[in-house]
């Protein structure tokens, strides 16, 4: 049988725009993990008359509800009155639930104020969801058809009570077991990627196959479901290589976050230094390359050179050059991978040059016009790339994350 | 006459937990600046007849729907479609967002399919939002009594046609004037601030004096209304005072972005050029200041010097410096920053070394602690940082915009 949840969030912060829900994306991702389905997440103060009015509505599409915020003492309890009235319960005391409360005051040395203790009156015949992370219990109960969850508010709570306590609850709901591999591709957009997919994904069923756009490139998330995790990895496992089969050299990894990442760890694979010579991007990719732990192993820095002395002073690039081509040329994009990679002594350097924007260079080259070199040994190569008349940031993010591919493909054998 | 505001969020991508809905979270902010009350945010698929319910629902408890995504050509144009059906109105032809979609696929050198016309079919009768930031065009109509805009989904297109598009509009609703001025701080939390200014922001009524805390520091919103504009600000600008002399070197600007805006305007104005010499930051500083456009009038270049090598031979830090006091010590920051200053030519260069984590360096510096030095004609200072033990990224993003604030610091004579 298929659930359908439905998420209530509660509290006149997220109104004012205070803080954003991210509860809510935290349980979606966690609930589609399930196989449940999510069709509404609702956001509400602190008000009893407008929460039980998004209760009942809730309830009428819905067999799953999980409420998140207002079960601390300085909401009067809000959550759990309205929630225990819509599903015709009482609050009752909590003998254990008191205990551990005080126990935690105890442990934190500061003093217990009695309103407090209206976190331990809980829905009468409710599974208490004990907090480890906070002071306020989470409860779950099954009434009028529908599986009532309570969790607190503040972020990190809710997702150790999500975790650790409601999704054992939810799990015993469904049946079977949901496992999922995310294919990690660069340099291809969603809709191009749905379009080489679409007859595949058509033709899925279990498991199935879905685009991601993301900041970072478009992410094929594959998801089975079986009797068991093996099992059902053993069913995405033949989609995962028709996938990779029909993107090619678009796909950078499965289960990877970034392309800094497959940099990194084909680097250290093959013992490997990298550094950097960049001029439009202006330290991103040295940035991307020292986000992760660990790449003090393979990356020895780089250099920014912005102004043209910089180029010719620091990383040799010849004057009569930069004077002839300009800066941004395949020329001066060769000369910066060649210099930075004696000046760092690394084994492999990247470099990009080219017009972030907003407006054309003086030599009339156009706004995300970009070259990209690589050096090697004694050999280097440039390539052009075209981000568009894009935002100045976009242009230098999407060039930055090219020089990084152009990396890949030279360690993977693909250029 | 007071408004109710509702925010319909529309796209499957948050029902899947992809995306958080920061968009109500910006809206919220904007709303409440305006005096509209906001009762509820709902989040929606990309599913017609849901949309549909939720906009009936909404009807009957707000006088202004703000959606938000489903305007794109992949999503059938769902959410105008449905809204103009709910509140009885045809899509019709739109011609100058034609020509304007046409202009921006052209810019980007770019093949527009023809699906991109449908974002050229609007609400009879309503006002057209031009979206200076994406494809899709947002409309704002007044129909069966209620104030209806439609907004793009991706965050920066929303956020702009928002502020630029949407907000006269909503301004045209409420009675006089609403102005405001942020005073932007570096270096204090929002906690902090807010004790500083409790006193000042009880004692106010109109203005207002809200403080919001942002990744890049805590701003201060001051908010008026009054009958036009110059009264509002002048109703502000003995607050804005007010607060600066409670804030002092706290405060970096008044409705200015980041650190490196104000680095880079301090820079212009006396025409000075800056390097930078990074180890844990990574090229993390060098890249918020090339961020900008202008950049390159002020902006020589850097050096990210990951491994002690390049410290040594490109920066010139003695080699018996870094062996007795260690890389992350206040001498290697003065010789990267004095290095640096040599290399690139610059007026100034800032330098910053230090532990970025998740583990302590081999000789037990602990994660967060960093030096950042700043040398400037034969004059250097190292001030210590201890960013703490939090996550790498955090120690990075912290240290850079230390380092660029310690510029900030000593171009306004504080150092």
């Amino acid at each position: 049988m298929s659930h359908t949840a439905e998420l209530i969030a509660v509290g006149t912060e997220l109104l004012l725009g205070d803080i954003a829900n991210t509860n809510a994306q935290m349980l979606s991702q966690g609930l589609s993990q399930l196989g449940i389905n999510v069709y509404y997440h609702t956001v509400v103060g602190d008000n009893p008359r407008r929460l039980r009015q998004a209760v009942e509505i809730a309830k009428g599409r819905a067999d799953i509800l999980i409420t998140t915020g207002g079960l601390g003492p300085t909401y009067d309890d809000l959550t759990k009155l309205v929630l225990a009235e819509c599903f015709g319960k009482e609050l009752i005391h909590h003998a254990p639930s008191e205990e551990r409360i005080r126990a935690r005051f105890a442990a934190m040395g500061h003093e217990m104020t009695e309103n407090n203790l209206q976190q331990a009156m809980l829905p009468e015949g409710c599974t208490v969801l004990d907090n480890d992370w906070g002071t306020a219990p989470g409860a779950a109960f099954f009434a009028q058809g529908t599986h009532v969850i309570l969790l607190p508010g503040p972020p990190m709570e809710c997702e150790n009570m999500f975790r650790h306590r409601a999704l054992p609850y939810l799990q015993a709901l469904s049946e079977g077991v949901i496992a999922s591999r995310t294919v990690k591709t660069f340099g291809i957009g969603e809709s191009a990627a749905e379009a080489l997919l679409r007859p595949l994904m058509n033709r899925l069923e279990n498991p199935t196959l879905a685009p991601y756009a993301k900041p970072t490139g478009t992410e094929l998330r594959i998801t089975a479901r079986a009797e068991t995790e093996a099992e059902a990895l053993e069913r995405i496992a033949p989609v995962e290589e028709e996938v990779k089969a029909i993107l090619g050299d678009k796909v950078i990894g499965v289960d990877v976050n970034s392309i800094q990442e497959v940099c990194l760890s084909l680097l250290q694979e093959r013992g490997l230094t990298l550094g950097t010579a960049e001029s439009c991007t202006g330290g991103m990719m040295a940035s991307l390359m020292t986000d992760l732990p660990g790449a003090s192993k393979v990356f020895r820095g780089g250099v920014v050179s912005y102004h043209e002395g910089v180029k010719a002073q620091v990383l040799g690039v010849p004057e009569e050059m930069l004077a002839q081509y300009g800066a941004v040329s395949p020329q001066v994009a060769e000369a910066m991978a060649r210099g930075a990679k004696k000046l760092l002594g690394c084994d492999l350097a990247v470099s990009a040059t080219g017009v972030a924007g907003p407006d054309p260079d003086e030599r009339g080259n156009p706004v995300g016009l970009v070259f990209l070199g690589l050096a090697w040994e004694d050999q280097c190569i440039v390539q052009e790339f075209r981000a568009g008349n894009v935002a100045r940031e976009r242009v230098r993010r999407m060039s930055a994350q090219r020089g990084l591919d152009l990396v890949r493909r030279h360690l993977t054998g693909l250029l």
